[in-house]
């Protein structure tokens, strides 16, 4: 099934102890649409500005995203973010921020993208996000993600979003925060009956934890000696998990934990190289590959 | 068959978000003993003050653990320790430390004590921990804990003790300093090279992750909604893991992948409530029915 993603693209600069890097490609819908087009046909919606380059647009080509919701805005900047990675890796610190086009307009959704039944709501204001989640006509899974900047200032309009979607994906501070618990069990909890029936947390290193229901699972982390640049991980990792349930076109308890591990192989490819480096010469037998190390990496090795 | 433990025996006073208590039993070899008398028959070495209460000593002969390392030092006091966690409770805040007993002497190993196959050196100064690796004569598994104090300040002759022994557990920030690299799994690596094949780390809420030989291994933490008192939450969990070791009598790398399981349910018991309140009255029944639950919220539920 086709799989849509709305949300940012980006000119990235990053630092991390492996090196840097200037002006190349990110934002939360370029990892997810390039990671999930590995899985499933995806439509992406995004703004960018004038200064954004053909190859960037030529790279989504070549993985077949649907671009007729990628807009173009005369004479806008394409969003920028700077930032850098030390010690432990596991939270980037911000350098600089550039809204630009994505300050000035919201993607104009393409009417025959309103019919997809996958959609990830990547990091947005909560309004712009309740505006696409009240825009699908026949959602089978609304996920979305968000970030303390709303949970701290929009945390009303971010609760009304969470009554339109069938899923959140966050990391474990957001989901403290936003669960107003130190414990992240309860936390969990306490999101979900605030609307999602899924509530999906990335731990980064320390691998995911999902609550379905009333059901919990949890994966760890594939093992990876050299992390070279985070960014995109979250992102990557959703796409993941969001491409095999699209893939099999079901949102079961068991379906959503085999896309958890398909999650993970993603995002530990991802942290590999430098922005989508790795990912964009990644081919399907790639994944498969990882995964099924993966998953013996995970066997408990009982009868 | 027996376990030994060599360790700390303490009265801790704790302050949680759940309350607090003053002077009751702690000490890594309490929470291991008893843990692993769940197991397997236990022997204990410490040392404790005449202050240290015959109830204390009968909690630890209902456990069937034996006592002839247990020495008490005329006029001596036992060691104290009091600390606080706060917010998300994964670190405590050491308060007070009054070594007593434990700056004054080291426990004189009983002789048949040396014969134990499974043998735990509990945190202490590297030198009281080679010299019971020394002593003993036919260990099949020797693993040792430590602390940053050793690490930072005695490094030489911990890595002496890490070439004695057959397995180093940890807490994952020991490890990444012990091993000098801010990726984990990195410096497990390196720690592996140091000597033991095993190294193991522990991570509270976020599971554990072992290297044996060339293969690792993780579990996530069971998950809970309430941790009422982390203290002994490592020393519980290797209480689990060597007890299930020495009760199968074979460290390979599939028996040790259940112990680490048999380990996170221990620990999980451990923190439902203050000290030893929940594993004092726990039976080997309590264990079985969780570990069973684990195994259940772990399964991929693969084909």
């Amino acid at each position: 099934m086709s799989l849509l993603v709305v949300g940012s693209i980006a000119f990235d600069s990053v630092a991390t102890p492996f090196g840097e890097r200037r002006d190349i490609l990110g934002g939360a819908a370029s990892y997810f649409s390039v990671g999930a087009s590995l899985f499933t046909p995806v439509r992406l919606a995004g703004v960018v500005g004038e200064d954004f380059p053909e190859e960037h647009i030529q790279l989504f080509r070549e993985r077949g995203i649907d671009l007729e919701g990628l807009q173009r805005v005369p004479g806008g900047l394409t969003f920028r973010w700077a930032g850098r990675y030390e010690g432990r890796m596991d939270v980037a610190e911000t350098l600089e921020t550039h809204l630009n086009v994505l300050g000035e307009c919201t993607p104009s959704l393409p009417e025959r993208f309103r019919e997809t039944e996958y959609v990830l709501l990547a990091n947005d204001h909560p309004k712009n996000q309740l505006a696409v989640a009240r825009a699908m006509t026949a959602p089978k899974l609304l996920m979305m993600d968000t970030m303390n900047l709303w949970i701290d200032h929009n945390r009303d309009e971010l609760l009304e979003v969470l009554t339109a979607v069938d899923a959140l994906v966050c990391n474990d501070e957001e989901a403290r925060s936003l669960g107003e618990n130190t414990n992240l069990i309860g936390a969990m909890k306490t999101i979900r009956e605030c609307g999602p029936r899924i509530v999906l947390v990335k731990k980064g290193e320390h691998g995911s934890i999902v609550l379905m229901d009333d059901r919990f699972f949890a994966l760890p982390a594939w093992p990876l000696e050299k992390v070279v640049d985070p960014t995109g991980a979250g992102d990557t990792f959703a796409s993941g998990v969001m491409g095999w349930l699209a893939r099999q076109d079901r949102v079961d308890f068991p379906t959503l934990k085999t896309a958890m591990a398909y999650g993970t192989v993603v995002a530990s490819y991802n942290v590999e190289a430098f922005g989508l480096d790795k990912l964009r010469t990644l081919r399907w037998g790639d994944i498969e590959r990882r995964y099924q190390e993966f998953i013996r990496f995970l066997d408990l090795g009982l009868e």
